[in-house]
C-alpha cells in the first residue's frame, strides 16, 4: 500500500478505516477465548528480564487483591530492592527464600541438593493451598538444569495443579518437558548488553 | 565430559572444583567493569513481558529508594493492577497516562498524534530533571513505528539524557537507530500462547 503523495486528510481517513476493520477482527478474535483457567508460564531464554517479568507479575497480582507466594530456588544478591516493595504487601505475600547462593558461590553439591529439595517442599505446598492465587517458583529452572530435583517428581505436581492456581517458573534453560506443559513460555533473547563496554551492574536498577 | 559410573562422591568433588574455577572465572570478569552510568533499556519483541518486565525494574528501583516517572504512551486496560501497587509508593512515583487507548479504539489518527506529542513533552521533562533516577517510556516504540513522533527529534533527547538518568523503553518493532544507541537491549520472543487454546486474559496476572 502506498502512502506517499497522499494528503493529511487522506491518510488520516485511510487509518481510521484501518483501525475499525482491526477493532472488528479483534473484537472476533476475543469472543472465542472463554477458557478461565490458571496459567502455567515459563519466562527462560540468555537475555535479562526473566525474573523481573516475573516480579513486574507479582506487582500486578497484588496490586488486584491476589495472594502470591514466591520461593526463590537460588538465592542472589540482587533481591534487596524487591523485598522492601513486597514488604508494603504485608501478608500478602508469603516468601520463601532456600538457595544459598548461587552454585559458584557454596560450591557444595550436597548442601545445594538439600536446599532445592527443602525449597521444593515449600512450593508444593503453595501450589497445593486455597490461599495463594499465584505461586512464583524463581530459577526452578536451574535447579532442573543440574538434576537436584527430579524433573518426575516435579510435572505432575505443576501438571495436576489446582484449576485457577497460576504458577511462573523462571530460569535460563527450560527444560523441554516443562514447555510442553506449559501455557504460556517467553523466551527473553539478548540483543545488546552493557557489560560488553565495561559497564558494571547498576544498583536499584539491575539489583 | 563423562559423569555415568562417577560416584556421589566423586561427583561432589568435581563439582566444588568446577565451581571455584567458575567463580575465580566470574570474578576476575567483574573487576574490569567499573563504568557506572545510566542505562537506556528497551524491551522489545513479540512476545510478553515487555511493560511487565518494566514494571519489575520500577518496583526494585522503588525498593532502593529511588524516584521514578512513568509516561504511558498507549493506554491499555491492563493497568489496574499495576496502578493500585505503585500507589502504595506514594509521591516515589510520577505516572503519565497520555495515550487514549489503542489505536484501533481512537480510529482517530490525529487525536493519536496530539496524545504522542503531549506524551512527549512530559517525557522530555522527566527526562531532563535531577529528580527522578528511572523514566519509564511505555510503548514508546509503537509511536515511532506509527512515526507519530519524529525519530530524528526523540534520539537526541535520549542519547544526550543526563549521566546517570537511567531509561526503560518498551513496545514491539523497536526501531534500528534506537537499538544502536541503547545500552541493554531484550527481545521477549513468544514461544508458546495460551491464546492458541481458546484460553482468554485472566485478570490479575494479564491485566
Amino acid at each position: 500500500m502506498k502512502t506517499e503523495g497522499l494528503s493529511e486528510a487522506e491518510l488520516d481517513a485511510r487509518h481510521a478505516d484501518k483501525m475499525r476493520k482491526k477493532k472488528e477482527a479483534r473484537a472476533k478474535i476475543l469472543a472465542t477465548k472463554t477458557v478461565e483457567k490458571g496459567l502455567l508460564m515459563v519466562h527462560t531464554g540468555k537475555g535479562k528480564g526473566k525474573s523481573t517479568a516475573a516480579f513486574g507479575v507479582v506487582f500486578r497480582a497484588l496490586g488486584n487483591g491476589m495472594k502470591v507466594g514466591i520461593v526463590q530456588f537460588v538465592k542472589g544478591r540482587w533481591e534487596t530492592g524487591e523485598r522492601v516493595a513486597l514488604d508494603k504487601f504485608g501478608d500478602q505475600v508469603t516468601i520463601n527464600t532456600m538457595g544459598e547462593g548461587f552454585t559458584w558461590e557454596t560450591q557444595d553439591r550436597q548442601r545445594d541438593i538439600a536446599a532445592a529439595k527443602a525449597a521444593w517442599e515449600k512450593a508444593k505446598a503453595l501450589i497445593a493451598d486455597d490461599e495463594h492465587q499465584l505461586v512464583v517458583l524463581d530459577e526452578l529452572n536451574i535447579v532442573l538444569r543440574y538434576e537436584y530435583l527430579d524433573l518426575a517428581e516435579v510435572l505432575p505436581v505443576l501438571a495436576n495443579r489446582p484449576p485457577m492456581k497460576h504458577v511462573i517458573v523462571t530460569g535460563r534453560n527450560a527444560r523441554d518437558e516443562l514447555i510442553e506443559i506449559a501455557d504460556l513460555v517467553t523466551e527473553m533473547e539478548q540483543v545488546k548488553h552493557p557489560f560488553r563496554s565495561g559497564v558494571k551492574a547498576q544498583k536499584g536498577i539491575e539489583f
